[in-house]
């Protein structure tokens, strides 16, 4: 694990990270947040929030963007952003387009030629980068996970297809029912094949009726989103949910749109849900 | 005045523009935060804390990075940031380097050929911007200025030069003694020439002696900072307050660099200080 940066931040240290993925077959970038409690003398071991990232973002968006540091300092939760694929590995089609390919991994395990030995971002970030961090920074394996669109599935999914491995759960604008999008049909297509059966595994809609665990969800979703109609579903999810007796929360906030402007504004809220599950609040 | 486009955040929108100035001769975009009271039924004009950014920024790092949206928009201030310089006027070395041209307007007025006829930044920080922003937006003439690096050095010369126009005025890592550093003096030589005189004009250090009005200061730096030594030289600025008397808060911060990490660590009590002399907190 070779460190690229650091900052100071909020008395918390960001840093980022690049090492070799035994999963993916090529060095990857990520970035981490560490609290105040988690450094110095007397430094303890904190709970770990990871968040996953929508389509084009890398593991700095977050970072940059989100304005998550303030009350992560105050909280004493570390939280950890992985890239959003494997990179620069010259698959045929690999940077064509900004939702399929690089920047665009989708959290799933490729079956599917040329994409099965290297997009296997799911077995990434729900094991291999847990276990690498929990082993070389100061952080638990006391995990709670969020994302944004992409990353919002991603959230959900890892957290639906793991019971107990992480502590909440919690999603922006999340793409919710991917089989049923443009979004995910392009990437299920390429990364799974056509069988449909193989694509309900990585569809948080799909999964909630088998769910073993009943991990609420908190769900926030702008109605001036631009992606809303065509994209994103959070009804078909909170159908599934009501139906399974899921206990979902699935907040619609008038006029916020899918930009990061949006994350910001609700971010605190996201953290508090996590810090009360991690025991941190 | 063509509004491009628009997000809410924290209940208050921001929004980005662009518009023909007539000091630069050409089109110019900047950004607006405008808090949740100046918008809708019942609005109320709101006072302005300007933004200056630092080199090679846009009107977007602050809005994007600084995370200052949730402050102001409880405190009930707007908050403007221009773009850094003119662009995409094809002069010759315009797009040169990233210190000078494009992204370095120094926030000045040039008097050396050819940038003479479109870089004049100060006239419309200063002037241009405020006259079409309190015609054409819910703000009043109460005014804060504040920046980063570059922009540090341009809100410290805009209240000292103007007595009167600005209510509070800080700055976070400012090029403090622009004519005794490598960024200043490439800026000065450029765009003034080589008379020493000049610079003093545009120059924070040189300007507190004659200064005509005791606004008080507040100067956050990183001890970490890489442009530190070279560059910045808050305490040649602090000493000259020293000798006139001038009030200044000089806080340097163990560990913390140049970046936005930085400035979001500490712009909340940036926005308090504006805030207070706004008659805002």
């Amino acid at each position: 694990m070779e460190q690229l940066a650091t900052n100071m931040c909020f008395g918390g240290e960001h840093r980022r990270y690049r090492h070799r993925s035994d999963v993916l077959y090529c060095d990857m970038e990520f970035a981490v947040f560490l609290p105040p409690v988690a450094l110095g003398s007397g430094a303890r071991q904190v709970p770990v929030l990871y968040w996953l990232s929508g389509l084009t973002c890398t593991d700095q968006n977050f970072m940059q963007k989100a304005g998550a540091q303030k009350l992560a300092a105050e909280l004493g939760m570390a939280i950890v952003c992985p890239d959003t694929s494997p990179r620069g590995l010259d698959l045929p089609g690999e940077d064509d387009s900004y939702d399929f390919g690089s920047g665009a991994g989708f959290y799933l395990n490729a079956t599917r030629e040329p994409w099965s030995r290297h997009y296997r971002m799911y077995d990434y970030v729900v094991t291999e980068l847990p276990s690498l961090l929990e082993r070389e920074l100061p952080v638990t394996d006391q995990r709670g996970v969020s994302g944004h669109s992409m990353g919002g599935h991603g959230a959900l999914i890892c957290a639906l297809k793991n019971p107990g491995r992480y502590r909440s759960v919690s999603a922006f604008a999340p793409i919710a029912n991917p089989s049923e999008c443009p979004w995910g049909q392009k990437a299920f297509s390429g990364y799974l094949g056509g069988d449909r059966e193989q694509w309900a595994e990585w569809d948080a809609t799909l999964l909630i009726p088998g769910a073993k665990e009943r991990l609420p969800l908190l769900v926030d979703q702008g109605t001036s989103d631009q992606f809303l109609e065509e994209q994103l579903a959070p009804d078909a999810l909170a159908d599934a949910c009501e139906k399974a007796h899921h206990p979902i929360e699935l907040r619609m906030h008038r006029g916020y749109d899918h930009s990061y402007f949006f994350i910001a504004s609700f971010i605190d809220d996201h953290l508090r849900h996590h810090g009360r599950a991690l025991g941190l609040v």
